[in-house]
């Protein structure tokens, strides 16, 4: 079938708006129609070159919602008409990391996805002159139809707005996950969170869920105050203005260091600062963000001889069919917010619109309505 | 009183056994009659001079055992008569520190001690001449008799000998509390320990105790092997003898990383190797060593962003009064072995000579017996 899609062509060039053609489901395969996307950072990763892993052509996008239109053979979890939430973390249930409770990274499809194929080691996307277009995350949700395994695909509840809950595929439950399901943030903790992008207020509202206490924003910029108040923040530093070290600052605002602290920015200095901040004895520092390829965190061992740990989390320590319908559910019932951190819409025609804002921090999350 | 005590003048320099003037208890203070001591690596870090905070002169020694001969006002605890092993890691059972669970770091009185003085900011310790010396770690056992706080001393039964269980003051508790306090390490996991020295030991006897399934011991000195079968090393891997990329063979030997990694060597690359052989998705590393002033550990963020955890470990994590009791029963019920790894005992005068055997390799422990 045709179907319109942003194409990467090449590392560094905006995305090409064209009509590809896309092959049905096979086994195990499921055809979504694809009604709302999020452009992430992590799109903008790979579409800049700095990705060491990123293949082109592809069609890349995570972070989408949408009605299922057609089922493969041996699909037996969803049917036409199912609304889902593509996964870039499956949960097949069966593989060893699935059976493990300490994670959510289902390695079940796991070589074939990172080579931007299906599981069967094909691509179901090829130029009008029939040449392959490489998947993506396994999702590929810049296109208004992409197949995407069963396994990959949450089921969610019919009433719940596409242009919203795109955005639980990544940005939301990385950062709510992360306070959740890998920090496991209990209520009344002291909680620093760095960078208050998209992810970042995520972290906040997850915080707030919890019934952190403090709940402490950091961020060069200024103009983030107001929205991170708005999700939970209760205080804000930017380190711009603090005189001396920021470590030592934040250690004393939280009076001895944060229970928690999580980076949320990718930078690797960043992440010392968030280590060291936490408090001795206890303190955990979880890295959300992703660093450039090559890039190395560091610190004196006698931080982690004194406490402190330091950790990661990938998708927020989530396993998408379970608990991506709950947080839908979440939001649906008000418990988290979305709709602010919305900022911009448009249509796939003008989605390097959304990179452009992105770069110049106008946006926190713009989304593309098909 | 006049003490039998090897003083430690100058970084250095070779212990000087002399007679030091040793005044009783002050109030919340016992004085105790040590019967052995064991000499541990961290008496060299001091003694070298490696140590930044090393405070001279002072009397060395942390890995005790006595019998209180007298006890200052106020103390309710112990009485004349009791046995006990002296604990540089305290439990005020008071403290925010103490009344965490997460940690054992009480902080009662690290102030002081960490500026070898009594916590009410004296020495107990002078020459003949009245110069004060300082106190080690709370606990200076290179003295026949020594004056602690109350709260840094552990009960212990009275038919335990003091030339073994001395060694449950640091080297036993470390390794075994490093497995099963602060890994918590499950029965079947599969653990790699890096360094087969007294620590290392004793992290293979913790790993066994607790029923891991597959222990891997990491050695440069292939002459550790058969010692460390002894404590439950089930595969060894003498590093000079890997082809290759050590990470990537214990990685394959232990079938995609060990559940726990443990080092006990102090080196930060080893700290990094042990890190990276972890399991993806939920292998987690602690570091027991302790690392020359200054340095680094460093590794790329993408090894914690997919589940591995790094920690670190400070007195095996015990809460000393309360876990070390439990520590001299086991050994008591032969549930841990410890008279293995007590190779050379010695008088004072010739503890010197216990240092030299450290450096030459010779010794795992070396026990003075007064």
């Amino acid at each position: 079938m045709d179907v319109r899609a942003a194409v990467a062509w090449k590392a560094g060039e905006p995305l090409s708006i064209e009509t590809v053609n896309l092959e049905g489901p096979r086994a195990f395969e499921v055809l979504v129609e694809i009604k709302a996307t999020g452009i992430c950072h992590t799109d903008e990763f790979t579409r800049s070159g700095a990705d060491p892993e990123g293949i082109f052509p592809a069609i890349l996008g995570h972070e989408g919602a949408g009605i299922v239109r057609e089922v493969g053979k041996g699909v037996t979890s969803l049917k036409p008409g199912d609304h889902v939430i593509p996964l870039y973390t499956p949960e097949c249930r069966e593989c060893e990391y699935c059976l493990n409770p300490k994670t959510n990274l289902c390695q079940k499809i796991r070589t074939t996805q990172g080579a931007g194929l299906m599981p069967d080691g094909s691509s179901r996307f090829t130029t009008k002159d029939g040449d392959p277009i490489f998947h993506y995350m396994g999702t590929s949700t810049f296109a208004n139809f992409t197949v995407v395994p069963e396994i990959a695909l949450a089921k969610v509840r019919e009433d719940a707005p596409f242009d919203k809950i795109c955005y639980i595929g990544c940005g939301v439950t990385t950062g709510i996950g992360a306070v959740i399901n890998t920090a496991k943030v209990e209520p009344g903790s002291k909680v620093i969170v760095f960078g208050l992008g998209g992810i970042g207020l995520n972290v906040l509202q997850g915080a707030r869920l919890v019934g952190a206490d403090m709940i402490v924003g950091v961020d060069l910029n200024p103009a983030k105050k107001e929205m991170a108040e708005r999700f939970g923040m209760t205080h804000f530093v930017n380190p711009a203005e603090v005189e001396g070290d920021l470590v030592a600052y934040l250690v004393n605002l939280t009076k001895g260091g944060a229970d928690y602290t999580f980076d949320a920015t990718g930078n690797v200095g960043v992440m010392r600062t968030a280590l060291e901040s936490a408090h001795k004895g206890w303190g955990e520092s979880i890295i959300i963000g992703v660093a450039g390829a090559g890039q190395e965190i560091s610190t004196r061992p006698f931080q982690l001889v004194t406490g402190r740990s330091w950790r990661g989390t990938a998708f927020g320590g989530a396993r998408g069919r379970t608990d991506v319908p709950k947080i839908v559910d979440w939001y649906m019932d008000g418990k988290i917010e979305i709709d602010p951190m919305i900022t911009h819409t448009m249509p796939l025609d003008e989605i390097n619109t959304g990179f452009d804002l992105m770069h110049q921090g106008k946006s926190i999350r713009s989304v593309v309505l098909y």
